[in-house]
């Protein structure tokens, strides 16, 4: 199964390892998956006509309540990976990104990732109507 | 409760926030909070008299299988804070750390995270017997 | 010569190296360097009763415009070490900062930096008249 | 003049800004730029089938011995930009890397660095013979 085989719904970006992205011990350090993970849900998000900025400044955003990351195997410097990012509704508040990073061009799955955010107006947790609309989670 | 009451077993290393460590929304970048519970976890192994690289040398790795983190409230630029480190074995490669971050000196709780490692041995899981000895695991 | 000793009119702040701040090499990765000269800028300013967001605030912002950063000898994992700040006018618009980092508790030289900056108000060249005083710059 | 018309011996990279990279001021943080240099430069290096592994291995490295970074306009979240990368041959140990950003499609000066490697051999100072030549800096 190819990335692009993957991509029914969903959104995928394409990255490399950058040499300072790893640690001592010659592999990507934990914290950067992260960081992959979180900019290709922003891309995503992007994709769906959806600004950040735009919806702070109007008092809303989505942000980030838990993370689940299981690491399977570990990225080296220079490796060409994919993020993929699927997405659900949880409850009324909650909007939950599947995310797996895949190593190309072997496929080898690298990260399993589950991210639950809450919509938020100043600071207090609300039914993002909009939102849900604009992403096709009616 | 001050953090000093609650280090029973428990290691605590004391970090404040460095403007760098903020993004765009004026608060800590999520995957920050994952280098400060590694920092923190490393310092409490070296307390123990483990060395990564000596353990390295010998080809016993402890590697990062899974993480759960719990994101609370967020910490901001300069805030003070505490990082716990407390430990448990799960079955017989699996040793945890649970940490938490509680901001000081109000002692709010900013993070809650299960770190799950594994032992391996030239990349194959192990029996970290001798490791499980000197973190007092037995 | 202590790093107590070396500061007259010179601020310094202490800090260890995280692991996660090294690379492949084994050593601090050269970028780092720079968050450690920044957060010790950013920590004597605040000794001085400087406080960027109530500057940004105002509209006034100070601005690096250039950095020249010698590397004399890597820091490693777990080194200690200090970065110290001084600083002078140049010209109207400019303050600059002279910062060096030294290796604790041998005070060998790991960097030498100059970092020019320039006070901006809307994003405008300015004289900034009332940090120039804070700072005991007249 | 268009980034596709300035490579005559020159690299370039092209990158986007992610949002993790940008600080509280909305805008990349100093330190990444040094980043985005870095990654060009090794890619740069493979493109001319230099591997820094492979180099390490045989006890050669070229090491970061100083940086002149001019910051000319910042990037913000999303813009696109082009590293590139020339170089030159300074006496006989150092070879120094002029290094640009522009912003893309604008093409807006960014930075203007000057990066300045030394080679060693087991830590000390080389003529690195065949380096030169792979470079084409006889």
């Amino acid at each position: 199964m190819k990335p692009m085989e993957r991509t029914g719904n969903m959104h995928s970006v394409e990255f490399r390892v950058r040499d300072y992205e790893c640690d001592l011990q010659g592999v990507v350090n934990n914290a950067n998956y992260q960081h992959y993970l979180e900019h290709a849900r922003h891309e995503f998000l992007v994709s769906k006509g959806i600004s950040f900025a735009a919806l702070h400044d109007e008092g809303l955003d989505l942000i980030v309540t838990k993370v689940e990351i299981e690491y399977k195997y570990p990225l080296r410097s220079r490796d060409s990976f994919v993020v993929t990012v699927n997405m659900a509704r949880e409850g009324n508040v909650r909007i939950v990104f599947y995310q797996e990073i895949y190593r190309i061009p072997d496929n080898k799955l690298i990260v399993k990732a589950k991210i639950t955010t809450a919509a938020t107006r100043n600071g207090k947790p609300v039914f993002p109507a909009e939102l849900i609309k604009q992403l096709g989670l009616e």
